[in-house]
């Protein structure tokens, strides 16, 4: 976890206070179970459960004393809430393994922080759709290869942003039925000393679904589902990010992050206004992929679980999720205060002498009657000669005095296919698919 | 693609006349929606399909020869249709970029390659299904950090095998809906030059969604999503690998892949019988997850597209979906020949002197009134010397000999404790939930 | 292995044949030291190196096919050689085990690739270097964050990628001694039944160091840093590529990739140039990179050795240094024949209206006396009016007007502030620097 | 940064004062050097280190302070410096950009980071060493596949590991070489307002290499070279790890991690002692591997440089050291206390009825005048038969009263086959060429 890229509400899920209060209620709802099975006193989940109304305080250091001579975090746990509840608190973790605990925690942990990032989502659904009908007709250049295509409009670009976030969306709720489950199953996952009835009512109360079978351990394969699908969405983040990196180009400045007065971007050059937020967005994308790879290599535990996964959590728990979610916060906020320069956009559109039409005549001379092959051998020498004027010749002139285009297109033919408003036609359908 | 990992029917949709017989169809369903509106003549469409209707070659090397004067696939590709059905041909590819042909045809590719990895899993979940069965109360040891913990059955570990892939079956159907969407919507995505009513038309006849909003491609977040599921797929295989590999250990051998006779193990060692198959199987997900990082990189497309995510596909498209096809069909081999040996099983779970069984008198003691902490520490300084004995002693007789213990619990109650059946009482409940 | 993307040379390194030539000489090469050693008779050697010198064709169908019966690849070959031999073939692999013969004969595959990577390295950085002096004080802009910065030559960025491959060069001369060891030590490593003799002689007949200790493989630590350098390698390509394309934007347009008369840029666009060569760079890039995660899963085999890396290898060998060798050469024939324009780079560096030269104005003021945060502020509000303006005001002009400026700096000051070649007077330092 | 993984010296590499201390010198330096050309005032570098000679607190949280507003890190330090130092400060920075500080800072870093590694890697290769020459001929099963094959000593095992971390130091100071270098060269590295001998007073102050060539930063293919170095060095961990976990499998037993006297393995079964340390280490190992994919990424900068490597690099710079040093530390202990059980290594040894002395009569038999294919059966159906029972029948017992065999070899020369001694008549061989 890096401090300048994380915010609280996500940081605090992963703090040691958190964890231990996860752990209490697991623990106390399975007593409350284990009470009315009749396996333990009503009175050991009372004691647990009054005493955690008088809002205690965790007192995480006292827990990490215990553990440095226990070595083992769970016990040193039980040890310390004995201690403050007193002898009621001996039939607590009854017939169940640590696991049941720490495995279960880090559902409602994960559970939790895809809580935290559909919010995140949400948001940044929302200020990408008020800026797409901003924009749902400011025309600007589609680039293929990064060379001047056809026209589009901004709108459209941030529709195809809503529907990749909207996608992402789908994917995260997913994400999240596959680690949101509730395993207490005991020490190899059969229920010897723990009633499986004991599971489904924690898993109730934390509102969980039940692991139809665990061994020691909730299986993997969720987790690596889980974090595969946050790098998806990291990867969308950096689309977008490179796009506007893109469009704030010195060439293109289409586009700008929102800069502050009094900001300065560089030590050495006052003049420069860089992309350094959607650059930033670019390397935390990195970042948040890079939990993939460990995340699919923690899959194959041996036999019935060994530990390997443990560490490698304490990592890409937080740091993905973390990382994911100041990343998500931040695109939204670039989003939300972009600076457009239509003029710009429609400057550069038209920069390059009426190329970005040649496919429409290409398209008219084919109806008319010649062969694809001639027809694009007529486009493309005129359209050359344009290319290398660098866009001070124009395609529709040059059109106009080539005898082989006028005998099958007329003058005015050939005006009406550099009209803007023929490639905005469908951009209503278009909406009306994303948006609904 | 390596062709020893290769099965027949998923390396022949990559190859080069499978790729054809998609361009072909998404072609002339194309023609015969435009002709339908009106835009093309009814004549072409009907001799694109004539000619379809005649079977013919796909002759491929006059396709190549083609493409090295163009440089262009798609148009190499068109030109020899062309040649092939006459003037009519012209009007094929109205309106469109090669795009819309080339990612709908990748679509359908995967859509493909999905059902036949679907019919995969089908089988891998009968034959786990069937071996379950057959094992449900075969006792075995469970292990965590590859330690003895306490009993389990063969069946069992059949069961969470059954509900991983059960999983990545269901992982698999969300991942072919991201990938089976259709896009003609040319050059860049607003279907200036082609009506949308063509790419639901198209969508519909291939079994496809419409994909609602494209630039000049199909945006990569869902390839990456599909690539990530595979990954996820590989490193389920690579864990049942992984603990058929642990069984088949010399001091373990509870389990061994078939071994046919004539095989030969060893060039030099006649006596081994190694686990190859499932050794292989461990690589092979490997080779499998090492699509998911490229195809994550893939989704930052410059603008409405550049072309670096091409080379990377026809590396990942057919080795990730070929590969994981042979080695779900191995693995589902592997499951449905395995030879298993209840008696070393049983020898195995007894050569720790009732170590296994240490939980169940721990809990005992607790019950009788002893603190949590008393309790381990009587169960473990019994334990310890069983351990140290490696296993010639046996913890029940230390533990009728410790007058700590005997205080608590008579022998007979301590005879219970080390009862088996007890360990297997919740098997049907773990069967119905998996198995229904 | 791709064959668009797959030269010649290093296809056949990988091919069936080759490996098995590669095989036979280390068989036979080790019969001979057994000979010597009194281990085997002569005439076995002799044997094998007078059919060896009838250049015998492999007849790798006959191999494959008693392959099938086996199960055995090794036993198989040396089965056919005998066969071919006769009687006294029965000699060979006299105390030796598969894995001497194949993990050594690995060693020879990828020694032999990294030559002709070596090789290719040495053409791109010729080709480089060339274009470096010939570039050598071409004036463009430098930027950062995409933004317009200060002046650099385009032979700077030449030089920079030349030490940049003269960097990777080194770092594959030091993984190509990584890999280039050769281990006949037997089943376990342990010399029992081969004498080292036998490997020492065989090493220095193929030109390899004897592995140290092996086990009954040659470590997997070699050849993950092996296949670790290809991908910083590629990585390095990829940056050179997206030079390349950045260079060739639309808005840019500074360089180009040379495009062949009768190229067609796009089926639906005649007038497109796009810059597909260091895209399709790009994704490749991607693609070897994509063999170093596994090359790392790879280093971690159970005890003396599982055969899990093998179905890795027989991927990531060849694709990895087959891909690799096919981006070297095309980066090379794209640097080679790159359109340079430096009357656009002049022209773009010259659009922002001086704004590249406040650095060097506020250097000045600070100089003249005034605090850098004062000097800061006063360049600053000059320098966003230009920014504003879209270059239409020049910051000289605005500097000249501002009396806060005038009264530290004179016009003749300010003018000798915005010359160019002030930029470049320490070129001739870095390029003996990096060409030496 | 996970606490629990990390030692302070090498965490406090990365905190904020260590940073700005670095920062600090290179400014000094740099002003220094400055000062000695004439461009600046001496008595300016005389205020910076008379300050400094102060040994000045640095208060991070007004640093931070500055930050708040400026938005500019280097911005923020040195107005913090001016504010400490006072007028005479103004001059430091002259014609640098933030990046020259912030690059060679983080060579510093990973310079003093590789330094802290190389200490771990001899600490690890000494206590390896220590081990290898106590067990240098204790006999132990060598296992392929897992499968018993021959017999290897533990000491082998060791050297095994020994020559693969002196391979891993070798790497490590050639990563260290990768990053250790110098950049002073101004906004976009053409030293237009800085002269390069001020790059080679602050490198050689620093202890560092002159960067031959920069842009605005350090090339960042040094770093993917040294973050891959790193991964490959987990790697080799992990595989000692695994073999350690293995080794104390339950059936196996032939080494253990070190338990100490009141740790508690399990909260539910006092019995277990589970290899936790080195399960861990194949965590940890995951968690180093993954910076390799995002290092690799920050390759491909734009232009003259984006910052998209920055935030990555605030993530992997110290994860990746911090946890590569715990680990190396953490394998030390566990090499240095393992528990080593020579007599279970001789029980399983001998627990497969004499198989693994069966390649040795094959030799035997062939040597004696059968094809290789006639021996290999005579001994593979007696080796089965010892095989099935379990190791109950003695593959002795069995060839001698197998015919076919006596017929070849006598009783007396098959005992011979048998002997242990034979194996390890090269272990001194291996030792010298491993430790010299």
């Amino acid at each position: 976890m890096v401090p300048r890229y994380a915010r609280p509400a996500m940081t605090a899920l992963w703090e040691p206070e958190a964890k231990y209060r996860i752990w209490f209620e697991i623990e106390a709802h399975a007593t409350q179970k284990l009470a009315d099975l009749g396996v333990v006193p009503q009175s050991a989940a009372k004691a647990l459960w009054d005493w955690w109304a008088t809002n205690p305080a965790i007192d995480v250091a006292a827990i990490d004393a215990i553990e440095a001579v226990t070595k083992h975090d769970v016990i040193a746990f039980l040890d310390w809430v004995a201690r403050e509840v007193g002898e009621e608190a001996r039939f607590m973790h009854q017939g169940m393994t640590s696991s049941d605990v720490l495995d279960t925690t880090l559902s409602v942990q994960l559970a939790r922080a895809s809580d935290i990032l559909l919010a995140d989502l949400d948001a940044l659904l929302a200020a990408i759709r008020t800026r797409a009908e901003e924009h749902k007709y400011t025309p600007t250049i589609g680039r293929s290869h990064g060379i001047h295509a056809e026209p589009v409009t901004f709108g459209l670009k941030l529709a195809e942003a809503y529907a990749e976030f909207a996608r992402c969306r789908n994917r995260l709720i997913a994400a999240r039925a596959e680690i949101a489950t509730c395993a207490i199953s005991g020490a190899v996952g059969t229920f010897a000393n723990v009633d499986p009835a004991v599971e489904e009512y924690v898993a109730q109360k934390l509102g969980l679904a039940v692991e139809p079978v665990s061994t020691q351990v909730i299986p993997r394969d969720r987790h690596a589902m889980f974090f595969a699908t946050l790098g998806v969405i990291a990867s969308s983040i950096e689309r977008v990010a490179v796009e506007i990196r893109h469009l704030q180009r010195t060439e293109v400045l289409e586009a700008e992050e929102y800069f502050s007065p009094g900001q300065k971007g560089s030590s050495a050059m006052p003049h420069k206004r860089n992309p350094i937020l959607t650059e930033n967005l670019t390397g935390l994308a990195r970042v948040v992929r890079a939990a993939v790879t460990p995340a699919l290599e923690n899959v194959a535990l041996w036999h019935e679980r060994d530990i390997s996964h443990s560490s490698v959590e304490r990592y890409i728990g937080p740091d993905a999720t973390i990382t994911l979610d100041f990343a998500l916060a931040r695109l939204t906020g670039v989003i939300d205060k972009l600076l457009v320069y239509p003029a710009r956009m429609e400057k550069n559109m038209n920069r390059m002498g009426g190329l970005i039409h040649s496919q429409r005549v290409l398209l008219a001379l084919t109806q008319a009657g010649l062969t694809r092959d001639e027809s694009y051998r007529l486009v493309q020498r005129n359209a050359m000669k344009v290319w290398e004027s660098d866009g001070d010749l124009s395609l529709l002139d040059l059109l106009k005095a080539d005898a082989d285009v006028t005998a099958a297109l007329t003058p005015s033919q050939l005006d009406e296919k550099f009209d803007l408003a023929y490639h905005f036609k469908h951009v209503d359908t278009i909406f009306a698919r994303v948006f609904g």
